[in-house]
């Protein structure tokens, strides 16, 4: 049975890169008619609790699918979370971070799609570090280095297939992604080989970064030391965002920037040039 | 009756700013124990039955204060959602962008708090222009203009204030703030005068920016005019957060970067030098 | 009857963007044939007296036309100067700032052209902020964004029309010109959209910072504040001239700058690669 | 006999980097009551004619002294100029770029003084690369370096010192000066030293691009060469340039910025924070 | 028996980033009187039969102590060199990168000394992608990196201390260091503190590199995938470059550069001033 | 006699910008199997009797013919060396600096080649600025710009074509060429004229280098000034180097860049987009 507004509810669970704008892309203008979106979230926590409260929200609302948005998918919350939507019968997408590779296996089994991004590394999480600016400026960064590697591209493009699955009535097939660098990339739509390169350095960067802050947060004990790992792993992403930046600029500059906004209908279009109207080619 | 955990809801209505990060900015850590945190939005669209719906979420959750964060608070769709709250007698706090200002009389005629970001300007929402990166690079781009000139910090330490009072007991006293280019950077506390005038400068940009969005949003007619113009207001942005990232490296080449971290229980402790403890100072 | 030798004069009143290189722009390499420039100025200050005392040079020999150039054309000094000639029975082109529009009215009424220029704010003119180097780095920056975003060429070229009238025996049509970002932009010639967009920040940026400085110089009171704002206003002008620059590197990394030098004969040429002759296209 | 207002006249003939804004170095302002300056000047050509009536304005006025900038001091037209105001009986300061070097002797025989700025490169005149906007840019860099390194100090210093000698009735000793990259930035008053020796390397490479500029106006023939050797030297005075703002940015950045504004009195003021009082120190 | 001159054998084979400028790092201005030095190095291959020809006119040199440079100390051509001196009774230090981290075992056991830097990443040797330019590019970033980050700090004040036993007449201890990047940057002496941690993300970000590729070398078969990647470590590189250039800058800044020059005598004396003479403190 | 290896023996006195990389930029990948190299050198110092010494390894070894780089060829230890081999019947080619010039008489007199590469100046060899770290900053700059400007690959085409000649059995032809920023850019194959441009003016600004730093280690006596002086001229070359590698990134931005890498029988192939095959072209 075919559908015109498909309801999305979205967990969010913690703080990944991912997260903070996910809504947005699926309705970057919000005029898209073809979907209705409802967020519940706990904020910066995610205990089993926590989870709980935040999905039985979206379990009660019966959206046609879900997202499970929260870093480490494998913690005992988000896997309380999304085994609440699955039980009460609601697709479940999972969206995480490097370390929720371990929970692929039992996602599959349990018949979820899950979105893995490796670049989204976690914070610098000591107190002698990191203040809500420093967590703010971070974010900015991580948030920047995904949109302009096509870390977003992927997200967005993913779900919209889920969507239209639903529109038009059928089962939709969940995505199964570990992304990587190449991947990631190459649905950004870059022109330029070089705009290209640099965006796939920026992502391995960003997922560098990940080596140091769990050192920093885990790891290393004395403050002195951790304060300062978890300072050069913020710089790196610094970095990153820099040169994903950059990435973005050489396509400017050939005038060749791959846009895909969504129609009014939920499509994805495509332009490049600057002045040219978006299509559906 | 002091209390030892307070709880907050908080209703996203569309995108500004102020709202993808504002849960974390309470608790940048994940470690805080006296609040306890609900988020329920809408998604992109921020209509009344929308608006509705998710500030229903919150008032059924009966927390100690809610905050409804949205651009614009004079429109219907954000004024639904916090009738409701205060109907539900639940102390309100709006967050909002410039044309917020239309709604300040109101809003203290009911009791509510504000804080109005100017500087939070609305982004370039033409389909030929804006796609799901373009919005995302864009909020990348405000987000830092906010962290760093010191916006931020405001919005938090207003909250913590509000929080402190219901712990003790008290009825709370709530902000009723229109952000300007000093107040913002005074709430940084910067220590080098010209690191201020850069965030300044950078605050000054990002509010600048929605002159060009308003016009290429709802003025300008032709396609081809309004996407230079909405083009233009995204590098205005874009070189905004370069500034405010300069005006932060300032601080750090002289080792004087301000963190005001929270500690555990919620207090905002202080450091300056990098290698130093964050105190209650 | 048509001229060989047009002599055009030019009043200098104070400092504006448009002011320090007008009458290179008009022979930017000596080697025109068909022009004779005098200029005559007054320094820093530009009251009645020493308006008038300029225009009296230039009234004395007789031009085939002048131009008053000044911040605010719309004080008495620019006034007296412009009305000493008008009255010689000169034609006046008046180029100024953005408070000069308050004049144009008059302009008009007193068959004076004129051409205004939004972008070229008031400096920061406060003891405490401005000494001559701050002055002349400022300057630096304002003859960076009105140079690279077309600003410069409505001038010329508006005034080369006005030249070419007269050798050709005609009664020159002034020009009355308000400069806008996409007017100035389109004067400029850019190839790339981007480029362009870039500008056009760049201007609005530019034209920004006088809300600034006529803060800092005539509403503040407090020095400690007006020299912080003060400060603001010129970083805003050094990333506009910075942005401006990057507009015209990317014409450059498309080997498209269009550039437009005169001949001996006083004609605007025109190329766009670098290794290609000027042609008159 | 003391004067209360001292006048001088300036006679521009051509354009190098220290003529557009040099009025403006002695009154930044606007504000200051000691002095009395008219500028005459006869656009890009600079022919024994063109020279002597500019300078005829000038010696009408009977100024306590003038002032005669061009380039090429030893050309016939600013000998022209000067003579002509020598002659009239006003004491003369010549302020000219490297060439000038060659009439020294004559100056000095003549009871002259001068200040030759070896930096002030000439500018890349050939018609296949210099049209106005070129020429508007270059001049941009030119004024930033010879201002940020320190030219533009010991110029107005220069002169304020003659000001002062013919205010308290003196004959006045005239300025003679070679400048070279440690006697500019020795002016320019830097606390730190990577900043000085960046503004003395800026210094350098500006004085270097004559060595291009000159091979391109002169000595080579081939078109599709001279322009590629006269582009190159442009690029050369932008990184100058932005060489010469690092400096100043180093001065920023450690709050040590040398201001030294003009009281109205027309003394040269100094301070060095930028939240601080200038004064007589 | 104390020795007034001791003499150094370097064996080079192939490149690394610690071989190219490894002799100066000993007397950077050829003015130390207490050592002779000699090299031998056989190009970029490192078979066997090449390593065993450079190595045989170090051993027939017999110097005081021999350096074997090259990339992979645990392959079979470095091993032959070393072994070569090691049978000589010569005393052998092997610096190398990451992958010589399996011959550690081994030389500890023939009582060899080894300082082991995994940020000394390997090249993106593939012929679509490199060529003598690239290579050339890649080194200047490497060195940069080595160099700003106090790589080059431990190894020759290492080799310092050995050679400071020798002229003792004593045995010395040859170093066995594996670096990481707090103890490199706790080398360089770093005053301010982000501009360590701008150091060790630039060591960890040029450690990383390695990753690349190697995938790009061994891993990937399809030349477009391998030469996407090995580009993208490339442009890692160069973004480590640029950061440990920044951390320099951050000292430069502040006046807080720590050099130490050798003497005459070969003693590292030590400044942090730019205007202040070294001294043996 | 044709020849499928031909030996190559390179002699390394001193350091120059073309030394430390010159054996790889002949094999830059290991794999060519025409040539086999062997080097030997003696460090910093470039005594006659280092020199003889180092000249004695190589003489040995018979190549089929040497190279000898070294900073200024007209010393008494450079002659030496080449004397040396000279005398054996080995053809020479000697790679050397600006003050090389001196020595071109003899050298052709002699039949040798010579490569004299003036913006390979020399470094500001001084106590109180030069440690080893600053030492390797500086070349790693000189590298890139060699390596960006075109220098290397005049260096490794000239030698390679010795080699081909070599492999014919013909007598080679010693290349003869004193290098300038337009030969070298010429080399470079730069697409876009700006980025050629670029090259050249980061030509002749590492050229210009060599005045600064010959004052500051052979004129001044006063250590505060040629501190100042030697930091200066290190501040241009690091500026030189930022403006070449602009150059190369603007033909990345085109996807122009041109790269040459060596086919293992040692033929120089080239390409031009990043994902294209090398050919033969």
């Amino acid at each position: 049975m075919s559908k015109e507004v498909v309801t999305i509810g979205i967990v969010k669970l913690g703080c990944v890169g991912t997260s903070p704008l996910l809504e947005f892309l699926l309705d970057e203008r919000a005029d898209r008619g073809d979907i209705k979106v409802r967020v519940s979230g706990c904020g910066a926590k995610m205990t089993e609790d926590e989870a709980a409260d935040a999905a039985k929200v979206i379990a009660e609302l019966k959206p046609d699918f879900a997202i499970v948005v929260s870093p480490n998918a494998a913690l005992p919350g988000p896997k309380k979370a999304r085994d609440a939507l699955i039980e009460a019968g609601i697709p479940v997408i999972v969206i995480s971070d490097g370390p929720a590779k371990k929970a692929v296996e039992e996602l599959e089994a349990k018949g979820a799609g899950y979105i893995i991004v490796p670049a989204d590394s976690m914070i610098g999480a000591r107190r002698e570090f990191l203040d809500p600016v420093e967590m703010a400026a971070f974010n900015s960064d991580v948030i920047r280095v995904l949109a302009l590697t096509g870390v977003y591209n992927v997200i967005y493009e993913s779900i919209d297939k889920v969507i239209e699955s639903i529109k038009r009535g059928e089962k939709p097939e969940l995505p199964r992604i570990i992304l990587d660098a190449e991947k990631a990339t190459e649905a950004a739509g870059f022109s330029n080989p070089y705009a290209r390169a640099k965006a796939m350095a920026a992502f391995e960067m960003a997922a560098s970064v990940a080596k140091l802050t769990t050192a920093a947060c885990f790891k290393i004990k004395e403050w002195e030391r951790y304060t300062m790992v978890a300072a050069a792993a913020h710089e790196i992403m610094r970095y990153a965002a820099k040169l994903a930046d950059e990435a973005r600029e050489i396509e400017k500059y050939g005038d060749t920037v791959t846009r895909r906004p969504h129609s009014r209908k939920g499509e994805v279009l495509k332009k490049k040039r600057l002045i040219e109207k978006p299509s559906r080619g």
